[in-house]
């Protein structure tokens, strides 16, 4: 019977029902999500698990009035579902479908664009300041995960939030994950006030401890310290934001409607911030995923009967070339150290933690820390290698430049899903980091062409000891192609795939496979390109080049990056430096954020494409 | 009696003095800094407050297999005088002498290079792992005040600290200042537990609390909640940082040696990360500096009878400028709010936030925060003015990319010390922010020449609403030259100062200046050169450049930063694309960090000086 949810249009729809109907809402939306992303892909555990809270919020907020601002934005199918876009949420990720994260284009329920972690509570706050200015007495309240609040934003946040003479909502939704499990003291810390474990072991001892009290006086101080590991979460659970001046309520059972209604009712009254901890489980209401919410977090489509995948997953990735290749590495060399930032499985170094877990370290939602971390580690002479998606890499942008290419510290960067990311969109493209890094004093930049070279680049970096040194490659599965070209890394050195005449065609990294693929459709028009593949895009090989723009009428570059400040780039001014009479064109990624869609749509799009590559290089030879 | 400083030089003959020899160094370290600094210029007040601290910590441990690592690094000046450098700190922060910041080449005892904020603690991780793994035993004892606590990255930094179960000696250099007066809910905390007021006021009311529990039973959890915000203190000092699983040491007199060595000793028996809570006077022992830390933050040379500079303070620079314009604009428009990250003074907004204290803020050192927190004011229809160091604004890449850009949000950045910054060297030249910025989609970014051009700009920015935009200008002085030209801001519109023939110049903001300047050497030599008033970085005034190319031979851009991803280059690229043959020169800073000496010689250091531009224009036109 599925008969309630077919009639909510709008959040207003929400507000009339019944606790018990809101139960039923409840269910009938978890079915709902479940056929949908079992037939679309997309984020799965972190919605189903705040099923009961999205409607709660709902429920006992004025959407958009009051200001809904989720972090991440992952967890957002819920919402859009019932601020009516239940139908088109079978679109989503899709090109030209609904976006699996905020937008505000798509609905004036999307107030703020989030993606990124740890964004939400500074955004609130410039929303409080706002209604300080109008005289407006709206709710903002925004709904941030355990894993985000590690992210050091979060913390800068809080801090500010402190010291609020207003209201303000946050809603921690503690599922004691962000991708994978969460670590540090933090998380520690919730877990401690989420079990209750503390209090009920220790409350007999602290009960016990104070009857001791002689009479009271100086010893009622040193008494309560001696039990102060125990007393803490008796006294008051949630002191660490009571702490930071916030109101702490909870822990609320994320998965009970009437018990967050009224933790929600109660938290609008106070004239204060206020956090309330709400615990959810990841992947609720759905066994596969509850039993393994890290699977579930991002999938592919999948049968719900089982859960299983209903087209084998993609083993031999890049990421899983890193992992593999970084476990051979270290049993040779002990001071090779690999680091994440919350995302072990998706950078493939789950194997790697197994395997060296002294030589592992997840640090969370913290890229900014990740790369000091490792430029610590390498002051000491260790050999950090750090994994961290493209586009994640950008919250680290000061820390590579002041702390690891100012000091010249040999860190390897091994930067994943560098390019289209495909179905997440424009917040997680990675697109920026050829023009983020090359402008970095003591930088060098690599890029392999298939994952043999892959490989071989990852030897060489961590062997390479003059400064870091940042390798990029793509989401997906590892190209075996191209093998016959193996020549030995050299620093600095392009490689030359193919020699042709009167046009060069150099490809980054695994475009190079596609400008090879671009020339065969050149071949019937007659034409021979040259064809480099650049291996090296900091610094680049000025000799070939040089030698090339003599010898040819055009270079074309080729590279997933935004052309501005990219390798193409700085081929460009080379040449002009040089003076030489030859027509460089830099294909790559426009001046623009690129949406979701598949990866192949997406390079389409970007006119990353062989045939378009083609059509491209035909259109400017013939002028 | 300066007979004990002049027997140290290295921190062995620290640790061979009494307490009383002790305190007697640190007096002779304070009058020799103060002499020095008088002279020279530089950071005072940081030092000042350090001077015992810095005793007990090299009397303690045993440096450089002890690692001592100073967050910010501008506070190292006592910490320089004792590690051999006593001579050497008279040619501090000058060309050639020493920095005013650690640097590994000048010392080994200068383990790890700061400049920016709350970066010790994860670095200080790093050697944590790396002496685990090389089963050494040595301490590691970063050093952070409580301004650089405020940044996010210090608080990731903790959360990862929390669960080591080894020694780590944070010391919380606690003087209530970042550079302003601190502020946030941790400062509240702090300034709670340092004064101990609410241990004194409820103490009485939690022993009548306590006395009054009939039995022991359920009632006593009531009871204590009742008293909770005054209970909190009198249980554990520092409770926040043992929520995080560091043992909490303190409050301790940071100007009390004996103090000092005792708590530091007893942290040293810890297997476990302690936090030790120093209370330090920022300016202790100098009146002047007292009376007003911020003003001796960083001084010019100054009297010690008196403190007054010994040369009158420039007080008509960009920074003021900006400060008075914005002022200017908020009395016609309530929706104008400015934002610091605990710079009020630095970015001229002190006066501001004084005439308008509810539409500005001061977020802290919290950067990213401040970034996002102005995404969330615009979001809300409020026009958000942020005013950054370029340098500092690194911080926040991911932001201002992510969160604003993206979203496409008329979010106005001020980029003040932009360019060559001077004394404080490679951590703080603002020589990187044209190539971050322009490769993000959506920012318009421009500089102006002069001081009425900055008002201009700052009128035409937040006025303008189709997206984010940057003004970037310099340290110091404003100009009040070329105020004859002052055509009206248009959008992508760059400015003709002079119409020559054969070689152009472009200068980019204040470097026009110089561009004319080097202009008048070149009429010696019969050349008359166009000369162009870049205005806007990006996008780049197309239809002029294509004008110039084709009327001109050259075309010279001159810019404050690094080359690399810069205005020039997009010049370089356009004028590919375009097709025309005229050779484009980009001058600015090398591929390489710039260290420091005065801004002037820096300058020249970097060939930006009207004779180097000069030389440079006449070699290349000679071929």
């Amino acid at each position: 019977m599925n008969n309630i949810l077919e009639s909510i249009n709008s959040p207003k729809d929400v507000k009339a029902l019944e606790i018990d109907q809101l139960n039923q809402l409840a269910k009938e939306l978890r079915e709902y999500l479940i056929r949908v992303v079992s037939n679309t892909g997309g984020h799965l555990s972190s919605n189903l698990g705040v099923v009961e809270l999205t409607l709660a919020l709902h429920y006992c907020f004025n959407s958009p009035y009051d200001k809904l601002i989720w972090d991440v934005g992952h967890q957002t199918y819920i919402h859009k579902m019932i601020t009516g876009r239940r139908e088109e949420i079978k679109t989503i990720r899709k090109l030209n479908g609904l976006s699996g994260f905020p937008k505000r284009l798509e609905s004036k329920h999307d107030i703020f664009e989030t993606g990124h972690s740890s964004t939400s509570i500074s955004a609130a706050l410039g929303f409080v300041k706002a209604r300080e200015i109008m005289h407006e007495n709206n709710y903002i309240v925004p709904i941030i995960g355990d894993g985000s609040m590690t992210g050091g934003m979060a913390f800068e946040a809080l801090n500010n939030a402190g010291r609020l003479d207003c209201n303000l909502i946050v809603i921690l939704n503690d599922n004691q994950m962000s991708i994978s499990r969460n670590v540090g003291g933090l998380s520690s810390y919730l877990d401690t006030i989420r079990t209750g474990t503390v209090y009920k072991e220790m409350k007999e001892e602290v009960e016990k401890a104070l009857t001791k009290i002689p009479r009271i006086g100086k010893e009622v101080v040193k008494v309560i310290r001696d039990v102060k590991s125990s007393i803490k979460q008796l006294v008051i659970p949630g002191m660490l934001f009571e702490e930071l001046g916030f109101t702490y309520l909870g822990p609320v059972d994320g998965h009970n409607i009437s018990a967050l209604i009224k933790t929600l009712n109660q938290a609008k009254r106070l004239n204060e911030p206020v956090l309330i901890h709400v615990n959810t489980t990841k992947g609720k209401g759905f066994k596969p995923a509850e039993l393994n919410p890290t699977k579930y977090h991002g999938t592919k489509p999948f049968y719900i009967k089982n859960g299983k995948a209903k087209k084998a997953p993609c083993i031999d990735t890049y990421s899983k070339a890193l992992g593999d290749t970084l476990i051979d590495l270290a049993s040779n060399d002990n001071k090779l150290v690999a680091v994440s930032a919350a995302m072990p499985e998706g950078t493939g170094l789950d194997k790697f933690a197994r395997k060296y877990p002294d030589r592992f370290v997840d640090v969370g939602i913290a890229e900014q820390h990740a790369v000091t971390f490792a430029a610590g580690l390498a002051s000491s002479g260790m050999k950090p290698v750090v994994a961290l998606y493209s586009s994640f890499l950008q919250r680290a942008y000061d820390q590579v430049l002041h702390d690891v290419c100012m000091q010249r510290l040999p860190v390897v960067f091994a930067i994943d899903r560098a390019g289209l990311v495909g179905e997440d969109g424009e917040t997680h493209q990675g697109i920026f980091d050829i023009s983020f890094l090359n402008h970095m004093p003591n930088m060098t930049i690599v890029a392999p062409k298939n994952k043999a070279e892959l490989q071989s680049m990852v030897r060489y970096a961590v062997n390479f000891d003059d400064g870091p040194i940042a390798i990029r490659y793509p989401k997906g599965k590892a190209s075996q192609e191209l093998n016959e070209h193996n020549e030995e890394i050299v620093y600095g050195k392009s490689e030359i795939i193919k020699n042709g005449t009167k046009i060069a065609i150099i490809g980054v990294g695994t475009l190079t496979q596609t400008v090879i693929d671009a020339a065969k459709l050149l071949d019937n028009d007659g034409i021979n390109p040259t064809i480099i593949n650049a291996r090296f895009i900091k610094p680049i090989d000025k000799s070939l080049i040089e030698e090339i723009a003599k010898s040819h009428d055009y270079i074309f570059t080729v590279e997933e990056n935004v052309i501005s400040g990219g390798y193409g780039n700085n081929i460009i001014r080379y040449i002009t430096d040089i003076d030489v009479n030859t027509k460089v064109v830099c294909l790559g990624i426009k001046d623009d954020f690129v949406r979701h869609g598949t990866r192949n749509e997406l390079i389409r799009l970007c006119e990353l494409d062989e045939q378009s590559i083609y059509n491209n290089i035909i259109s400017y030879i013939n002028g």
